[in-house]
């Protein structure tokens, strides 16, 4: 059966990849995207960036227009219509235009789902108008005027993981008086315990308040505003609150229409990224994926692979036959001055996959200690106690982070074991890179010669 | 037979590694190492960053006083002493006190040469008082004396291989006119051609006026200075002239002693760093090491290999049995706002070895381009067209060019084939790495997805 026409649920990130993709691997095909917001093809990562003014204008990070789409890609797009429903049986989606308030059935060949992901909310924090999250344009734009509009001196970020540490630095960076609750005793929970204690002196040094083991939390409000929190005694003073506690895929569509959900939550797709239904593809924040090194299914939201994944749906949907490959995490964050990245497992997360892993760590000079800008970098690998091969890794420091996390994932991807990065030969410059390079001491002490 | 003496000759890269080794491998061993000029243990590489002032004072740069390397290392250490001559026959080396001018004769069990290099000199240059290297501390010296006493305002760089544009940058930081020339129509000529270029528009920028072809030129000197050189009918006027066109390997005493030299003019060893004298090693800037790329003998005079040459050669000396792995080159520098990084051959190199390679290249923005930091990146992979590894890449960009480029290493050294690139998860976050990082660019483009 020929496939004519494909309909893209999602114009963020996955949405407009697989769009792309399809017309491009068959230009016959009719392709519409359908958008529940304004924008599309939005670079959600640089929203902290837009909120503290490092980029000009929100504009900048809205990477096409719907007129522009259909111009350089050949896609129809439909923006501020949502999707109410999928008649698997029928092939159509029932889809309200937002605008208009009118309703109107689309009928598909293949439908690919790249709904994405939705801000967890905190109960405690919801009726309050001073609340926002940071993940959309729609929440950015709220928040920028908030600011404009209010005497905002005082801001909590609810939430310490990269989208609450980016958007403290975002806030800080506009002169704001920043803290910093989270439910753990550490920031960054998610990072091992080493790194959570450097984090803790980061904020410390560039003055963000962090409170940690916040738990207990009482909220004196005014007018539907937040005044102040209660929290161990003491009360602070908030003007603004930013919640930023994790993400959960947006699966209520599927739901509805009877698609496998997995254990993570997230809709269960085939390597070909086709869910159980012949004739629906799902791509980006609301799949699960095969994680590389657990070989388990996993939950995963990031933006590059949302990207990969809707190319293959795009393409399969389009009629290819192409695979999406188990995923080794790669996460890469700015904090302040330091840089940190993780790749494959944390040993947390080896601990609760049951795996025997052993860890190593070290703390090296990113440069000769007599270059100006040296400063020190903390990198720990986990790895498996019977097989060597690296699990994960963890870096903290300057921008070297970024390499040093790709050529483990590199590592990981080529089952070489921890130990040869002893063997590698590195490059030295004194601007640039050091003499002694971390990841070659790291390789040494699996080898038990230092 | 024990060994109860060890001699090192020469205390700068190689040799205190080597003296260090040597004495932790075996505390029982006695061990002394000579050094003819003032200093030991010197950071080679940082020369220029004293020199542009990045570094106070050169007194940063040497990292052990004799007495301090005695004490936490515990090798006897000469300076201002240099080696006459080996006897191979009795074991021993005829010495020469510089200052007091006096020789003795020293009895060895085990010799460690690490006489490094020299650097080369152009004989046109030599007569004059204005021209000096740029490779030891004292060569530095004697460069900001000369700034300080005259009245110095125009500088000629010779030679635009790395240390030559490391040097203009230090001088152009110091405030002064700097011109380089060069034989070769580009700079860098070791460098890709599309690299060399890209250069070129580097220095045009930074107001380093760039003389190529610079063959025919014609030297105007008054009291034994320069004071002008005629080039292409151009009368153009320097204060000082700096040489930086490469070094060659010492080794007239292991000549003299009868030692084996081999065809890239560096003192030949075995796997084990010994030379065809079974007392004596030879480690550092004056040996030839395998390529792991042509798996032929060549002459890589890099501070990081010479570094890990002298732990070889010192554990061997002193009893051990560790083996020196042929080279992976891997080389980076700083070019004012851009960084270079080179990891195995260059396609000119893949030419001189008769190897059947191909090459792909590719520019992309090292971050989002909406991120105020963003600039492009050069990538160009050359592969070996029927094995499809990897056989070099050179890049050009930001700094994240080093990362690039050990990941190349640790491909090569795994023995990956270069379309895989495609394959590894990369990090993405906008301050720090790209969505769509070149090395995957580079690989699609491999497998001839794009």
């Amino acid at each position: 059966m020929e496939t004519n026409k494909i309909i893209i649920i999602g114009g963020n990130a996955a949405g407009p990849a697989a769009a792309a993709k399809a017309k491009r691997f068959n230009p016959n095909v009719e392709v519409l995207m359908i958008e529940s917001e304004e924008y599309i093809s939005t670079g959600t990562c640089e929203i902290p960036y837009v909120l503290s003014g490092e980029i000009d204008s929100y504009k900048n990070v809205v990477i096409y227009s719907p007129e522009k789409f259909k111009e350089e890609k050949g896609v129809d797009v439909l923006t501020n219509h949502s999707v109410e429903s999928i008649d698997k049986k029928k092939k159509e989606i029932i889809v309200i235009d937002k605008i208009k308030g009118k309703n109107f059935s689309a009928p598909y060949d293949k439908l690919i789902l790249c709904t994405g992901s939705k801000a967890n909310k905190l109960e405690i924090y919801l009726p309050y108008k001073n609340v926002f999250n940071l993940k959309r344009i729609s929440d950015l734009l709220k928040i920028k005027n908030f600011i404009s509009d209010n005497n905002v001196k005082k801001v909590l970020v609810v939430g310490s993981g990269y989208i609450g540490l980016e958007t403290a630095e975002a806030l800080k960076l506009l002169g704001l008086s920043v803290a910093v609750f989270d439910i753990a005793e550490l920031p960054f929970p998610k990072s091992e315990f080493e790194i959570q204690n450097l984090i803790l002196e980061c904020l410390k040094n560039n003055k963000v308040d962090f409170y940690g083991d916040a738990k207990n939390i009482q909220i004196i409000s005014e007018d539907e505003k937040i005044k102040s929190i209660k929290i161990d005694g003491r009360i602070l003073e908030f003007d603004l609150v930013i919640t930023a506690v994790g993400v959960h895929p947006n699966v209520h569509l599927a739901k509805e229409a009877g698609l496998d959900i997995g254990s993570t939550g997230a809709i269960k797709v085939n390597n070909k990224l086709k869910t159980c239904n012949n004739h629906i593809y799902a791509a980006g924040d609301n799949i699960e994926v095969i994680n590389a090194i657990t070989k388990k299914p996993d939950y995963i939201p990031l933006a590059t692979i949302a990207h990969k994944a809707g190319h293959i749906a795009g393409e399969n949907a389009a009629g290819g036959n192409v695979f999406f490959r188990p995923i080794i995490t790669n996460i890469a964050v700015k904090i302040f001055d330091y840089y940190y990245a993780q790749v494959g497992l944390t040993a947390n997360e080896s601990e609760m996959n049951n795996l025997n892993y052993g860890t190593v760590s070290s703390v090296m000079p990113n440069l000769v200690t007599v270059m100006p800008e040296s400063k020190k970098v903390f990198g720990k690998i986990i790895y498996d106690k019977s097989t060597k091969l690296i699990l994960g890794a963890s870096f903290f420091g300057g921008k070297e982070v970024s390499g040093y996390a790709d050529l483990i994932s590199s590592f990981v991807y080529n089952k070489m074991k921890a130990n040869l990065l002893s063997n590698i030969d590195y490059n030295y410059t004194p601007p640039l890179s050091p003499m002694i390079n971390l990841l070659s001491v790291l390789g040494r002490k699996l080898n038990g010669f230092i």
